[in-house]
Protein backbone atom coordinates (compact mmCIF):
# COMPACT_ATOMS: atom_id res chain seq x y z
CA UNK A 1 0.00 0.00 0.00
CA UNK A 2 2.62 2.10 0.31
CA UNK A 3 4.86 1.32 -2.46
CA UNK A 4 3.95 4.36 -4.71
CA UNK A 5 6.29 6.60 -1.82
CA UNK A 6 9.14 6.86 -3.79
CA UNK A 7 12.13 7.24 -0.89
CA UNK A 8 15.86 7.87 -0.80
CA UNK A 9 18.49 5.12 0.06
CA UNK A 10 20.54 5.30 2.97
CA UNK A 11 22.89 3.33 5.17
CA UNK A 12 22.60 3.48 9.48
CA UNK A 13 25.93 2.56 10.77
CA UNK A 14 26.93 1.95 14.65
CA UNK A 15 30.02 0.78 16.93
CA UNK A 16 28.67 -0.85 19.59
CA UNK A 17 31.38 -2.22 21.70
CA UNK A 18 34.04 -2.36 18.96
CA UNK A 19 31.51 -4.18 16.51
CA UNK A 20 30.37 -2.43 13.55
CA UNK A 21 26.87 -2.64 12.63
CA UNK A 22 25.13 -1.51 9.82
CA UNK A 23 21.72 -2.00 7.57
CA UNK A 24 19.98 -0.28 4.66
CA UNK A 25 17.57 2.10 5.59
CA UNK A 26 14.56 3.98 3.24
CA UNK A 27 13.06 5.72 6.37
CA UNK A 28 15.26 8.53 6.57
CA UNK A 29 13.72 12.31 6.93
CA UNK A 30 14.37 15.42 7.84
CA UNK A 31 12.90 16.77 11.10
CA UNK A 32 14.40 20.19 11.38
CA UNK A 33 17.15 22.47 9.77
CA UNK A 34 18.32 24.45 12.85
CA UNK A 35 19.50 22.03 14.71
CA UNK A 36 19.91 19.97 11.74
CA UNK A 37 18.11 16.54 12.74
CA UNK A 38 16.43 13.53 11.45
CA UNK A 39 14.69 10.50 12.12
CA UNK A 40 15.09 6.93 10.37
CA UNK A 41 12.78 4.26 11.68
CA UNK A 42 13.51 0.12 12.33
CA UNK A 43 11.98 -2.62 13.40
CA UNK A 44 13.29 -3.74 17.00
CA UNK A 45 13.68 -7.11 15.24
CA UNK A 46 16.77 -6.03 13.33
CA UNK A 47 20.08 -7.63 14.61
CA UNK A 48 20.60 -4.19 14.61
CA UNK A 49 18.51 -2.82 16.98
CA UNK A 50 20.68 -3.50 20.04
CA UNK A 51 23.64 -1.45 18.71
CA UNK A 52 20.98 0.80 17.79
CA UNK A 53 19.15 0.84 21.35
CA UNK A 54 22.79 1.58 22.99
CA UNK A 55 24.55 3.96 20.58
CA UNK A 56 25.19 7.75 21.63
CA UNK A 57 26.82 8.48 17.91
CA UNK A 58 25.44 7.13 14.91
CA UNK A 59 26.20 7.30 11.50
CA UNK A 60 23.97 7.59 8.47
CA UNK A 61 25.11 7.81 5.01
CA UNK A 62 23.31 8.77 1.95
CA UNK A 63 23.78 6.61 -1.01
CA UNK A 64 23.88 7.78 -4.91
CA UNK A 65 23.26 5.69 -8.26
CA UNK A 66 26.90 4.24 -8.19
CA UNK A 67 26.09 3.00 -4.48
CA UNK A 68 23.41 -0.33 -5.49
CA UNK A 69 26.01 -3.04 -4.49
CA UNK A 70 26.45 -1.22 -1.10
CA UNK A 71 22.93 -1.02 -0.06
CA UNK A 72 22.35 -4.50 -1.77
CA UNK A 73 25.35 -5.63 1.12
CA UNK A 74 23.66 -3.89 3.92
CA UNK A 75 20.33 -5.79 3.37
CA UNK A 76 22.02 -8.77 3.24
CA UNK A 77 22.33 -10.75 6.55
CA UNK A 78 26.30 -11.32 6.56
CA UNK A 79 29.58 -9.98 5.29
CA UNK A 80 28.54 -6.13 5.62
CA UNK A 81 32.16 -5.26 7.07
CA UNK A 82 34.12 -7.50 5.50
CA UNK A 83 36.43 -5.76 2.76
CA UNK A 84 38.24 -2.30 3.09
CA UNK A 85 34.88 -0.43 1.96
CA UNK A 86 34.26 0.97 5.61
CA UNK A 87 36.72 2.74 8.20
CA UNK A 88 36.46 4.08 11.57
CA UNK A 89 35.17 7.61 11.67
CA UNK A 90 34.52 10.27 14.34
CA UNK A 91 33.75 8.58 17.75
CA UNK A 92 34.62 5.52 16.55
CA UNK A 93 31.37 5.15 13.65
CA UNK A 94 32.02 3.31 10.75
CA UNK A 95 32.34 5.23 8.08
CA UNK A 96 31.36 4.07 4.29
CA UNK A 97 34.07 5.28 1.53
CA UNK A 98 32.71 6.46 -1.65
CA UNK A 99 29.39 7.23 -0.72
CA UNK A 100 27.29 10.61 -2.05
CA UNK A 101 27.57 11.64 1.88
CA UNK A 102 27.56 10.91 5.28
CA UNK A 103 27.01 12.22 8.54
CA UNK A 104 27.53 11.84 11.91
CA UNK A 105 24.29 12.51 14.56
CA UNK A 106 24.31 11.94 18.68
CA UNK A 107 21.27 10.05 19.00
CA UNK A 108 18.42 12.61 21.14
CA UNK A 109 15.61 9.91 21.52
CA UNK A 110 14.25 6.52 20.73
CA UNK A 111 10.51 5.76 20.65
CA UNK A 112 9.43 1.96 20.96
CA UNK A 113 6.17 1.43 19.29
CA UNK A 114 5.48 -1.83 19.49
CA UNK A 115 7.81 -3.93 17.45
CA UNK A 116 9.38 -0.84 15.60
CA UNK A 117 11.14 2.43 16.89
CA UNK A 118 11.54 5.66 16.04
CA UNK A 119 14.61 7.42 16.56
CA UNK A 120 15.36 11.02 16.48
CA UNK A 121 19.30 12.28 15.78
CA UNK A 122 21.22 15.52 15.36
CA UNK A 123 23.74 16.02 13.20
CA UNK A 124 27.62 16.48 14.27
CA UNK A 125 29.73 16.07 12.02
CA UNK A 126 29.49 15.20 8.37
CA UNK A 127 31.06 15.03 4.75
CA UNK A 128 29.42 15.82 1.72
CA UNK A 129 30.71 13.90 -1.54
CA UNK A 130 31.05 14.79 -5.22
CA UNK A 131 27.95 16.01 -6.62
CA UNK A 132 25.69 12.96 -8.01
CA UNK A 133 22.18 11.09 -9.09
CA UNK A 134 20.58 9.80 -5.59
CA UNK A 135 19.68 5.71 -5.63
CA UNK A 136 16.06 5.69 -4.72
CA UNK A 137 13.91 2.65 -3.99
CA UNK A 138 10.31 2.57 -5.17
CA UNK A 139 7.94 -0.10 -5.90
CA UNK A 140 10.11 -2.67 -4.47
CA UNK A 141 13.06 -2.04 -7.01
CA UNK A 142 16.01 0.78 -7.06
CA UNK A 143 15.93 3.69 -9.18
CA UNK A 144 17.64 6.62 -9.42
CA UNK A 145 16.75 10.52 -9.78
CA UNK A 146 16.50 12.64 -12.87
CA UNK A 147 15.80 16.09 -13.91
CA UNK A 148 11.69 17.15 -14.15
CA UNK A 149 11.81 17.92 -17.40
CA UNK A 150 13.42 14.92 -18.83
CA UNK A 151 11.16 12.49 -20.99
CA UNK A 152 11.86 8.95 -20.87
CA UNK B 1 24.08 19.19 4.78
CA UNK B 2 20.66 16.77 4.31
CA UNK B 3 20.68 18.02 0.63
CA UNK B 4 21.70 15.04 -0.52
CA UNK B 5 19.29 13.02 0.66
CA UNK B 6 16.36 12.29 -2.34
CA UNK B 7 12.71 12.03 -0.45
CA UNK B 8 9.30 11.05 -1.58
CA UNK B 9 6.77 13.80 -2.01
CA UNK B 10 3.74 14.06 -0.12
CA UNK B 11 0.82 16.40 1.11
CA UNK B 12 -0.32 15.73 4.20
CA UNK B 13 -4.53 16.58 4.91
CA UNK B 14 -6.70 16.88 7.93
CA UNK B 15 -10.28 18.15 8.94
CA UNK B 16 -10.29 20.54 11.71
CA UNK B 17 -13.84 21.48 13.00
CA UNK B 18 -14.56 21.50 9.40
CA UNK B 19 -12.11 23.48 7.71
CA UNK B 20 -9.53 21.81 5.40
CA UNK B 21 -5.81 21.97 6.25
CA UNK B 22 -3.03 20.54 4.38
CA UNK B 23 0.52 21.11 3.35
CA UNK B 24 3.23 19.66 1.32
CA UNK B 25 5.75 16.78 3.20
CA UNK B 26 8.75 15.06 2.23
CA UNK B 27 9.52 13.48 5.84
CA UNK B 28 7.06 11.19 5.26
CA UNK B 29 8.25 7.34 6.00
CA UNK B 30 7.16 4.05 6.39
CA UNK B 31 7.51 2.76 10.15
CA UNK B 32 6.09 -0.94 9.87
CA UNK B 33 4.10 -3.20 7.08
CA UNK B 34 1.62 -5.23 9.19
CA UNK B 35 0.23 -3.26 10.21
CA UNK B 36 0.99 -0.52 7.97
CA UNK B 37 2.34 2.45 9.31
CA UNK B 38 4.40 5.54 8.63
CA UNK B 39 5.96 8.40 10.09
CA UNK B 40 5.81 12.40 9.07
CA UNK B 41 7.39 14.58 10.25
CA UNK B 42 6.68 18.55 10.86
CA UNK B 43 7.29 21.98 12.69
CA UNK B 44 4.26 22.74 15.78
CA UNK B 45 5.11 26.46 14.30
CA UNK B 46 3.26 25.33 10.91
CA UNK B 47 -0.46 26.60 10.38
CA UNK B 48 -1.03 22.99 10.69
CA UNK B 49 -0.24 21.92 13.48
CA UNK B 50 -3.22 22.96 15.20
CA UNK B 51 -4.82 20.75 13.01
CA UNK B 52 -2.23 18.14 13.28
CA UNK B 53 -2.39 17.97 16.75
CA UNK B 54 -6.22 17.34 17.66
CA UNK B 55 -6.44 15.23 14.60
CA UNK B 56 -8.02 11.45 14.86
CA UNK B 57 -7.29 11.00 11.34
CA UNK B 58 -5.57 12.72 8.54
CA UNK B 59 -4.58 12.05 4.91
CA UNK B 60 -1.49 11.36 2.94
CA UNK B 61 -1.39 11.76 -0.83
CA UNK B 62 1.91 10.37 -3.05
CA UNK B 63 2.75 12.80 -5.42
CA UNK B 64 3.44 12.06 -8.81
CA UNK B 65 5.44 13.84 -11.89
CA UNK B 66 2.46 15.73 -12.71
CA UNK B 67 1.44 16.47 -9.02
CA UNK B 68 4.26 19.41 -9.02
CA UNK B 69 1.23 22.28 -9.10
CA UNK B 70 -0.23 20.68 -6.29
CA UNK B 71 3.03 20.46 -4.52
CA UNK B 72 3.86 23.76 -5.01
CA UNK B 73 0.24 24.95 -3.98
CA UNK B 74 0.59 23.33 -0.41
CA UNK B 75 3.70 24.87 0.25
CA UNK B 76 2.43 27.88 -0.19
CA UNK B 77 0.90 30.44 2.32
CA UNK B 78 -2.98 30.39 1.01
CA UNK B 79 -5.52 29.11 -1.07
CA UNK B 80 -4.42 25.54 -0.92
CA UNK B 81 -8.33 24.02 -0.94
CA UNK B 82 -9.72 27.38 -3.35
CA UNK B 83 -11.10 24.94 -6.26
CA UNK B 84 -12.40 21.12 -7.07
CA UNK B 85 -9.04 19.79 -6.67
CA UNK B 86 -10.16 17.86 -3.65
CA UNK B 87 -13.01 16.65 -1.92
CA UNK B 88 -14.20 15.10 1.63
CA UNK B 89 -13.11 11.26 1.67
CA UNK B 90 -13.10 8.80 4.54
CA UNK B 91 -13.68 10.24 8.31
CA UNK B 92 -14.33 13.76 6.77
CA UNK B 93 -10.56 13.61 5.53
CA UNK B 94 -9.71 16.37 2.42
CA UNK B 95 -8.64 13.81 -0.58
CA UNK B 96 -7.35 15.32 -3.29
CA UNK B 97 -7.80 14.17 -6.87
CA UNK B 98 -5.89 12.96 -9.47
CA UNK B 99 -2.90 11.90 -7.13
CA UNK B 100 -0.56 8.21 -7.48
CA UNK B 101 -2.63 7.29 -4.27
CA UNK B 102 -3.63 8.53 -0.99
CA UNK B 103 -3.79 6.79 2.27
CA UNK B 104 -6.24 7.55 5.37
CA UNK B 105 -4.71 6.90 8.82
CA UNK B 106 -5.49 6.74 12.23
CA UNK B 107 -3.22 9.00 14.30
CA UNK B 108 -1.69 6.60 16.64
CA UNK B 109 1.15 8.98 18.24
CA UNK B 110 2.74 12.56 18.45
CA UNK B 111 6.20 13.61 19.23
CA UNK B 112 6.78 16.82 20.17
CA UNK B 113 10.93 17.46 20.01
CA UNK B 114 11.25 20.91 20.93
CA UNK B 115 9.69 22.96 18.14
CA UNK B 116 9.29 19.96 15.83
CA UNK B 117 6.70 16.87 16.02
CA UNK B 118 6.91 13.36 14.55
CA UNK B 119 3.91 11.70 14.21
CA UNK B 120 2.91 8.14 14.02
CA UNK B 121 -0.06 7.19 11.70
CA UNK B 122 -1.94 3.50 11.29
CA UNK B 123 -3.15 3.00 7.61
CA UNK B 124 -7.46 2.53 7.70
CA UNK B 125 -8.15 3.20 3.82
CA UNK B 126 -6.73 4.12 0.57
CA UNK B 127 -6.54 4.18 -2.91
CA UNK B 128 -3.62 3.94 -5.01
CA UNK B 129 -4.25 5.62 -8.35
CA UNK B 130 -2.76 4.88 -12.10
CA UNK B 131 0.85 3.69 -12.41
CA UNK B 132 2.78 6.47 -12.92
CA UNK B 133 6.41 8.22 -12.11
CA UNK B 134 7.04 9.62 -8.48
CA UNK B 135 7.54 13.26 -7.60
CA UNK B 136 10.84 13.94 -5.94
CA UNK B 137 12.67 17.00 -3.97
CA UNK B 138 16.45 16.97 -3.77
CA UNK B 139 18.94 19.62 -3.22
CA UNK B 140 16.53 22.10 -2.93
CA UNK B 141 14.08 21.23 -6.41
CA UNK B 142 11.66 18.37 -7.46
CA UNK B 143 13.04 16.00 -9.40
CA UNK B 144 11.30 12.80 -11.01
CA UNK B 145 12.39 8.80 -10.37
CA UNK B 146 13.92 6.86 -13.26
CA UNK B 147 14.92 3.50 -14.22
CA UNK B 148 18.47 2.81 -12.96
CA UNK B 149 19.70 1.60 -16.14
CA UNK B 150 18.86 4.98 -18.17
CA UNK B 151 21.88 7.00 -18.66
CA UNK B 152 21.22 10.77 -19.07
Amino acid sequence: MFRRHAAGVAIITVNHNGVPFGFTATSVASLSAKPPRFTFNMARTSSSWPAVANATYIGVHMLGLENQELAERFARTRDRFDGDHWEPGPHGVPILKDVAGWLIGKVQMRLSFENNAVVVVEVVAGRVGDDGTPLLYHSGAYSRSAPLDYEI
